[in-house]
């Protein structure tokens, strides 16, 4: 950390306790605002500092990573020979074996550990489904056109660059008066103290803007395109979902679905069924999902088409205890809460059952599944040091969302977000049962029936019946939907109707189930108090929605097992966990010879039947060189057959992050190296077995 | 076999063979034309009857394994709950867990046994890819409209129908002449022996009808609307792929891939690189692909968004041979070669080594993966009695493909194409190369450099530079396009440009590489005679195509797998083997007893631990009912707690095919079942190794 940042984390920190007594006095909104202004404004130069260090002081080096994925075939732009298309990666070899193995591991750690129920749904969508979701509607964003070139920006992210741009500008003025951007040569421009935290506000509550909110700000702040300083056009919404159409008529309008979740909701009848109508249960379903970015930057972070694996629990609203929460309660993790995003006062460590206890996770099944998602990310590879939970600030979650944790992992692009964890309450099913009809519920018997007096209808269907002829079924439907379940009625909308027949001399209007209003009498109906015996609780359960982003994590993991090996020349390390290693294991001879031949044969069978992926690299290049070039792809085994095994059948296991090596029978190094893929041992463990064995080789 | 198939295959061998010795003889067309149409008519009436065996003498009934998938939520029409969309359908807990199985084997048996580099493309393509494939334009069929009710048909699958309808009602009418179709009520229609024999060429060629040629047809058939009878349209060309705008800006017209193939192929020179430039070897890719279809019907057979699996292997056109074909050449298979189609014939069984030896499969390489696609069907659970390889006559094979044959399984539908497998020769690669300029080729080191007399071309860059001056580069180009690769010339094009400047007084006309004709001297360049040497051979791969359908083979391995247990009530038994079982063991108590409870948790975790998913049924149904509820999953074995366990740690361990039982302790139960499904041992091993145990508890 530089002095600089220590600096302001200190003053941040003495403001905050200023507010903070200041608030307790109870001074007015009035005479508090320009302290908090303060503390903004220091957070805000703190994000500046600290995204600077990221960056910089920590040494990271992008561009020698993303050459390294290219060069070895991790990623590539998809159809590159055709030029690419921004936002389209294709995953090479290394990159499939890595996705693969996460992948394994998240249905281990996931869905075998909780029995999870897996899915597997379709990416074409019909349009009526997603306008039920909401996404029709509002999975938009704003975008503007730089009315010369024709260029395309998305409004907000340009509004966020221009007034960071702004606001290290002024930065940099206040530091060094009259100084000009050497890079850039142009002249910089100081900010008044007002305008700097006008900025600062609107930098905060940005999400906030949308159509003409946006395109005023637009225009109040002068913005025009970046580079040429053209002209913008008015902001435009974007709907982020790519359409098709479905069948021949074009009749049916269809998208690629944007979250694999709507697949689950649709499904939740027959889950629930499978499940023999037990509750909490899960579902999960990993799959592609496509969004059709603005424009699509920051490499693996932001692409049109993604793989996601997603989590749907549904939980009994009135009881969201977890019953294996003991298991992970004593967990440590890095909560960012709400609060202390207001406060700008950082994350704190505390365990996840401290944090359910204090509120400040919403409940344990929630609490629960953060603790899952973070051992998850610990076990691939995942620095804890660069994990944090960060809750969604009131703006930002959904409106029916109860509460929502993303696990953020820091890269050098900043904090990203990888897994949402939110509550999403009875929203889903709710919307999806009122558009069709049908009901998406469970239904526990109860152990103690309830007994209890309210009002009821009862039906004289003989008056009903010929009353309203073929209508009599409307109307009849339009009465049933005043039920809650099965046996018992809404209170509200019966007192209701009891007033109406009461006032207007026993006649009453309702809406039958076609939609038109009807005349009723209490001849037809009579809404009576009665003694109900309820032994049937109906309710839509929560859901609770882990939603992990695959290839954003894999991104994070590749920056954070990075390593430069100084030496002769700087080697590239990746040091993935045995586990998710794309190849376990490279197979070398010290040299070209044909009587190595069939020991490498025998190692390379030997492995594969134990399921270990392997490579074999018999080239001319030196055995330094070749260990190198399989560090690069992270491969954390290498078993070299030289001229002793000619005469004792025995190799030597190199482990790639130490580079020491064991000398021993080749049956033998096949099961350690299936064993420490397994984790049934580790290398630590296998030193303390075996000597270390000094190789003259390399 | 029926004795009406019998006596139908008798005519025709009799009939084949009149027919060769008439050919032997060598008599005229029109005199051998009647003989061949009764061989016709023989062949046709065989399927007729054979289609009608296997739907209905096998006794296998569709309608109850249909009611299984979907009471037991294998599959589900997507998005049901809104009238679902057709084509489309969501996968359940089983459908899913059978499906991850299915990969898992796949890659094992593919991927890491020939060390395939695995890829993941997107789904999204623009464009300019689909169009240099030939997708764009010719990936399409035919669709009529009911002018009246506006129902959609594609008109190849509609003519078919119709012709095998009147061609049925013939057959029925010349047995019990004046019968009308009791369930149809309709009369039916006598066909003359002329018209007969044209359906029946019609069918046998169908293929090669498309759109103008395609509407004549159906005029001349007067086909009409199926069920209304009403009048057709005239055939529209609808192109199968779904499309889409990528990007904000709708300028780049996408489509969503009909298949992964594209994928590879663009990106064939990264995965040589990474490959280190040897050959052969093979990408992997395992996707969604889409095609929407017009009017899909059959289930899991014709969908519009599917998983494929495909393999393209690289090869050298001049040597397809296979290192690792005699690991396979004794394999027997049933073999359906295109001769024996014309012949009416019917397969052969015959080993691999033969077909290949005998040219019936054209190299060793496709033999090597046919036979290789044959022991991976078997292993997975498919009837090898029920498989064959039907080769694709010359007028259904893409143009530029040398050989295809396509694994087919006999399902109550008939023969499914499940598995293509087809060498694609250098077409892909080249075309793809031509559209971008990018070289898509092999690079050999020649052990012994050819030296050889040539035509070459001489520049003289010093005349050429100033006589075209900005357009020297397109005449350079065009020149140098006539290169076969870095040292040698096309021998042809130089020998016709000598002619040119011989006959024209030192004068020729070329095409630029702008398109354009331009006027060269032999002052500019000179054809002259050479010695080159030629260390490097140059080369565009041969590429093998493997793609799986997963959909199609996991439905025949759903009805390959399906039996009845006849009983006091028939019970539903899927037997998978129990590397792909969905579900690998039942959990289950024999009666609720809350002493039975650590013991269940104890087998659960065990089981998880060894990576072996599991189902604990603890509810109040008999045991018998509760094993027969899991037969209906497949999953292969049943763990049984009971008042011994707590006695003595043993519980029960039933399989499900035998419904024998062992009794062993916990752990060993544990071991057994992890063996088992790695097919470490078998079940008849175990029942050997360990007393089968008498139960009293069903």
């Amino acid at each position: 950390m530089s002095d600089e940042l220590n600096a302001l984390d200190l003053l941040i920190t003495e403001q905050g306790d200023k507010v903070r007594s200041l608030k307790a006095q109870k001074i007015t909104k009035a005479e508090l605002q320009p302290e908090l202004g303060k503390l903004k404004q220091l957070k805000s130069e703190r994000d500046i500092v600290a995204e600077k260090l990221t960056t910089k002081e920590r040494k990271f080096d992008r561009n020698t990573l993303e050459a390294l994925l290219s060069r070895r075939f991790f990623i590539a732009p998809s159809f590159q020979i055709y030029g690419g298309v921004s936002g389209l990666y294709d995953y090479g070899p290394p990159m499939c074996g890595l996705q693969n193995n996460f992948l394994s591991l998240w249905r281990q750690h996931f869905v075998l550990e909780e029995d999870m129920l897996e899915l597997e749904c379709t990416n074409l969508s019909p349009e009526e489904v997603l306008k039920t979701s909401g996404h029709v509607e509002r999975f938009t964003d704003d975008m503007v056109k730089d009315l010369v070139t024709g260029d395309i920006f998305r409004a907000d992210h340009l509004v966020k660059a221009v007034l960071n741009q702004r606001l290290e500008d002024d930065e940099t003025l206040r530091k060094k008066p009259g100084a000009p951007d050497s890079k850039k040569k142009k002249k910089l421009e100081k900010l008044e103290d007002s305008v700097r935290e006008e900025y600062l506000n609107i930098l905060e509550t940005l999400d906030n803007y949308q159509g003409p909110e946006l395109a005023k700000l637009i225009r109040h702040l002068n913005i025009k395109a970046p580079e040429t300083q053209n002209e913008l056009s008015e902001p435009v919404r974007f709907n982020l979902m790519f359409d098709t159409q479905i069948g021949p008529t074009g009749q049916l309008k269809g998208y690629l679905r944007p979250e694999t979740a709507q697949g689950h909701f649709v499904n939740f009848k027959k889950l629930l069924e499978f499940n023999t109508g037990q509750i909490p249960f899960a579902s999960a379903s990993i799959g592609k999902s496509f969004r059709n970015e603005i424009s699509p930057k920051q490499g693996l972070l932001r692409v049109r088409e993604f793989t996601m694996a997603e989590i749907e629990h549904y939980v009994d609203p009135e009881n969201k205890k977890h019953p294996k929460f003991v298991e992970v309660e004593n967990e440590i993790l890095s909560f960012y809460s709400a609060e202390n995003q207001l406060k700008a006062a950082g994350p704190v460590q505390m365990t996840i059952g401290e944090a359910v206890k204090k509120g400040i996770v919403n409940n344990q099944t929630l609490g629960y599944f953060v603790a899952r998602i973070y051992l998850f990310l610990v076990k691939i590879g995942i620095d804890p040091k660069r994990l944090r939970f960060r809750q969604h600030m009131k703006n930002e979650m959904a409106h029916y969302a109860c509460d929502c944790w993303d696990a953020e992992i820091e890269s050098s692009y900043g904090w990203i977000e990888s897994v949402g964890c939110a509550d999403r309450s009875a929203f889903d099913l709710t919307c999806h049962s009122k558009k069709t009809g049908e009901k998406l519920v469970v239904r526990e018997a109860l152990t103690k029936p309830i007994i209890k007096d309210c009002l009821v209808l009862e039906f004289n269907k003989k008056v009903l019946g010929p009353a309203f002829r073929k209508n009599a079924k409307f109307v009849e439907e339009g009465l049933e939907s005043m039920k809650l379940d099965e046996e018992e009625f809404k209170q509200d909308e019966l007192e209701k109707l009891k007033k109406q027949f009461d006032s207007n001399g026993g006649i009453a209007k309702i809406i039958g189930s076609d939609g038109n209003e009807y005349e009723i009498s209490d001849k037809m109906i009579q809404v009576v108090k009665k003694t109900i015996k309820k032994s049937i609780r109906e309710y839509v359960p929560n859901v609770i929605e882990p939603s992990f982003g695959i290839g954003r994590i894999l991104y994070a993991l590749l920056e954070h097992r990075f390593n430069i090996r100084e030496g002769d020349e700087a080697r590239h390390v990746l040091s993935f966990p045995a586990s998710i290693a794309p190849f376990k294991a490279l197979i070398v001879p010290i040299s070209h010879n044909d009587a190595f031949l069939p020991f490498i044969k025998q190692i390379s069978v030997g492995l594969r039947k134990r399921g270990m992926s392997n490579k074999i690299d018999d080239s001319a290049s030196s055995l330094g060189k070749r260990y190198a070039r399989n560090d690069e792809l992270g491969t954390p085994f290498a078993v070299t057959v030289d001229f002793e095994t000619e005469k004792d059948g025995t190799v030597t296991l190199r482990e790639r992050d130490s580079m020491k090596q064991i000398r021993q029978p080749i049956n033998v190094i096949c099961d350690l190296i299936k064993d420490l893929v397994d984790g049934e041992t580790t290398w630590h463990e296998v030193t303390k077995k075996y000597p270390i064995f000094q190789s003259n080789n390399e």
